[in-house]
């Protein structure tokens, strides 16, 4: 489905005779008739947020390109669990309903270097598992993801997609080092030759080079369309996953918003490909949802002005 | 009173064992050992945050420099009480106790091109209606305003600050047009000229450029320093009034964020100029405080993730 332009259009006359200069509010406006759009009113609300976290494991860890052991995955999905990440203190700070979903940890995806990270079965389960953990009643939805070894999965994804060259995509995820680097461009190379009939279809590439936790952020932002619900990109990962939607089909993310530019290199690049300006900038490299969740907090800022304002006549104000 | 040594160090250890990578929530982390800092803990907060707005009348006006009338300063003095405006909404969202104040608004100050806009007594007074709305109880502070005309005494006293061409410091403020704008070039040219001896002394270029609510933001958030409470900078006039302080005593801005950087033209060189980097670029200009109110957000979830966190230890996760 579309936005409902005749949500758009009341929403529009309606910023128009609110009690500020025309446009001073500036993409906070922007941002609120955006949401009117694809929620339909002219109100626009953020009552029930809803961030769902996304773990897998990647069997490309076995060629050495993360910072962390692949035991992490795990030990931060009992974090998740347990209330103490980032994502936890963000979801509550926002009023966020917070969902985690480990995906088959115990069974990694394959090394993409050696045959598709997923069979067609595992890419249906998570794409499922995305659709299925979208609340039809939340207004606004995050989808982060935990998965040590996944920004080189990213990377892959994002250079099948977009092109360019691997240095293009691959960045210092949890912190490699030089040598670290040089690596994960090396893996992203190999990768993507070996499954080089996986570029010209977007699905198929998040099958032979994304993982499990990428596909469900897939399946779930794909969820959020058919339900209208509007979608804050998080970082890197997240967008790449979403990137691979784009790919499939043109404008498929036009319920998506860009939460965020993160540190990781390969992320400005993947907006601007996507044609999607961040809202904020703050430097964050974390993934979890973590830079999404943070912009609930503008999105919420935008709706709360443009639903709750009186208009000139209502105050009492001249209009210059 | 200068940041707690102790309190940084303890709040820098602190960080380095939440579970994370090493930087990885950026800025973030940045602005909450800030926070810990200047109040003092290890475990910043953000539960008890305040947004004044001070309200002033500019007799240079008279000079047609605002695209609205001067009445709507207390007609939006009126909505702000009614819980109608912006500023409303935001602090509402981020959960912020808000006061407005009036300024003597039925005797605007003078218009500057002729003479100072606020005798010594009228200075002191607004000082200290600053200084006296600050509630000691409150762990963050937002000062904003609503002055029509204000834009114009902002743009004079940055003028007069930081040099430059008045054409450096005036913007379309509400909405003037190109007209408008060389008109206010104008005024600021013949303004900061007359009070050509207060260049060298920022709170003397506040009494002769300024405005009451200019002055009233300057002695809350001179009021805020004496308690430790960390401030958020609003726009270009609550920065331009900042900036007096900073004129008269390099470093008085030290527990003072910039929130965001704003549209009107002039507020980036300003921040420039006080070496502050702005934590958000929306586009706004509505003033009020509402960049600042927006920027609450961000601070909220800078502190809940570094108060909130779990350490490695405590969750069972590798470092790496």
């Amino acid at each position: 489905p579309d936005p409902d332009a005749a949500a758009v259009q009341a929403a529009m006359a309606r910023n128009g005779q609110l009690t500020k200069p025309p446009g001073a509010l500036g993409r906070l406006e922007d941002l609120a008739i955006w949401m009117a759009g694809w929620q339909g009113t002219d109100r626009p609300h953020v009552d029930a947020p809803q961030v769902i976290v996304f773990a897998g494991n990647h069997g490309v860890t076995a060629r050495g390109v993360s910072a962390f052991p692949a035991a992490v995955t795990e030990q931060m999905v009992l974090n998740f669990r347990a209330g103490g990440a980032a994502i936890n203190q963000l979801a509550r700070c926002f009023g966020a309903r917070m969902d985690v979903h480990a995906l088959s940890l115990e069974l990694p995806t394959a090394d993409f270097t050696i045959q598709p990270a997923m069979t067609e079965a595992e890419l249906l389960e998570a794409l499922q598992t995305g659709w299925d953990a979208v609340d039809p009643a939340s207004d606004l939805l995050v989808t982060g993801e935990m998965g040590i070894g996944n920004t080189t999965s990213a990377a892959a994804l994002a250079h099948a997609i977009c092109g360019g060259v691997p240095a293009d995509w691959v960045g210092r995820g949890t912190g490699v080092d030089d040598a670290g680097l040089a690596l994960k461009a090396q893996v992203v190379a190999e990768g993507v030759a070996l499954h080089a009939q996986a570029r010209a279809d977007g699905i198929e590439a998040l099958r032979c080079l994304g993982g499990r936790e990428l596909a469900a952020m897939a399946g779930a932002i794909l969820r959020a369309r058919h339900l209208r619900i509007p979608v804050l990109l998080d970082g890197f990962i997240c967008t790449a996953a979403a990137a691979s939607l784009d790919a499939a089909k043109p404008g498929a993310l036009d319920h998506c918003l860009a939460a965020h530019v993160s540190a990781e290199s390969g992320h400005a690049p993947l907006l601007a490909h996507l044609g999607k300006a961040p809202i904020l900038s703050l430097g964050l490299r974390l993934g979890e949802g973590s830079g999404a969740a943070l912009a609930i907090g503008v999105i919420k800022g935008a709706v709360a002005c443009h639903s709750g304002m009186a208009t000139f006549a209502e105050a009492g104000v001249s209009e210059g």
